[in-house]
């Protein structure tokens, strides 16, 4: 369990509880792990495999938000609000899935220092991307508000050194979530390879030329 | 102390310890309390007047996000981030601002049951709007967009019972916000009145018939 970042520094009493009330289950690949509009009783923990987050807008558009990977926790928002589940989670492979029950959880969340404080950080942070997202969608270039969200994706550096976003939406999630065309997201990033700004492998996106990325986002 | 509701549960000591460490500073009517881009060095309490978060987007347009009212608490995010200030805030009448130095906040926000909770509470539901906001944005017939934006905002119920919408922000910010022009929100809120859904009055808006408002959110 100290492989689960939210929960690795907490007590030995706490820990122990926590393991009691756990409950596990396996997930087929493509079955539905949440569904959204159900009712929140438990903070989830994604033990093995990967997920992705799924909502769909307000003209039946499905759009992939996020993935989730071993060792992240999911379900938090609707827990604390005391509300239905804003969106899908959906197994991209087959998952092993921990369940910490809503009343043990939210205790941990305000009584548990380290608990409380990673949450607040991933909360603040989720905010600040959900404002930088916003300012995305204001820009009404095409080209250069699809630019901007690749430069604003989640980027690591991998085994080889190389700068890369992995689990790269496809090109239709990415025009739904930033209103476009699925030809314009295509031919934006035909550009980019053209230039030598970026390199695209399976689900994958190696950031060349960072610089040269955040000058075209910016206009340049 | 107390009427701070973000503190009013604490206990006495805890209480002593912020008193000692509040800072008190009066500003005049227009000036800039919080500067985006700032650093981020206190939690600030709103005592009294009133205060208007405001960004800046893309373009250039600046866009009144929100107001803050007696009692409300701001700055959290880039508190907690130890990120830079993400939008700036401007005293609309003149206000009594109090400063919690950045340790001690962050200190009650992971060690203090009552505030760890509120504040993640606050977090949440921050993140629920923006994910609605972000819904609202994708809806690509303007006039449902406006009536979808004027259904989510807050509501309170005043003395003579009506449901009401308090500090309606300027038809040129609800524009700026939502992607359109000044005049298609004059029109669409024109609409509104003359089918006798909302009333207009100085810096709010009655809602006469909740239900017919939903309706023309969802396109009916």
């Amino acid at each position: 369990m100290r492989k689960i970042p939210l929960l690795a520094d907490l007590g030995d009493e706490d820990i122990a509880r926590v393991k009691t009330e756990l409950r596990y289950r396996h997930f087929p690949k493509r079955s539905v792990v949440l569904h959204k509009g159900g009712n929140a009783d438990a903070l989830l923990f994604l033990l093995s495999g990967q997920l992705q987050v799924i909502d769909v807008t307000e003209d039946g558009r499905a759009v992939g938000l996020r993935m989730l990977a071993a060792g992240d926790f999911f379900g938090e928002i609707a827990l604390i609000n005391g509300s239905t589940r804003s969106a899908s989670v959906v197994a991209t492979t087959e998952v092993l899935v921990a369940f910490l029950p809503a009343s043990t959880a939210l205790h941990l969340f305000s009584h548990s220092p380290s608990v409380a404080r990673k949450m607040l950080g991933h909360l603040a942070q989720k905010i600040q991307r959900d404002s930088e997202f916003r300012a995305l969608l204001s820009i009404n270039n095409t080209s250069r508000r699809i630019f901007t969200y690749i430069a604003l994706m989640p980027q690591v550096v991998d085994k080889d050194g190389k700068q890369v976003v992995e689990n790269l939406p496809t090109h239709q999630d990415i025009a739904n979530m930033i209103n476009t065309s699925r030809e314009t997201v295509t031919r934006a990033l035909l550009t980019l390879v053209q230039q030598g700004v970026v390199q695209k492998e399976a689900h994958r996106l190696v950031i060349l030329d960072p610089d040269a990325l955040q000058r075209l986002a910016q206009g340049g």
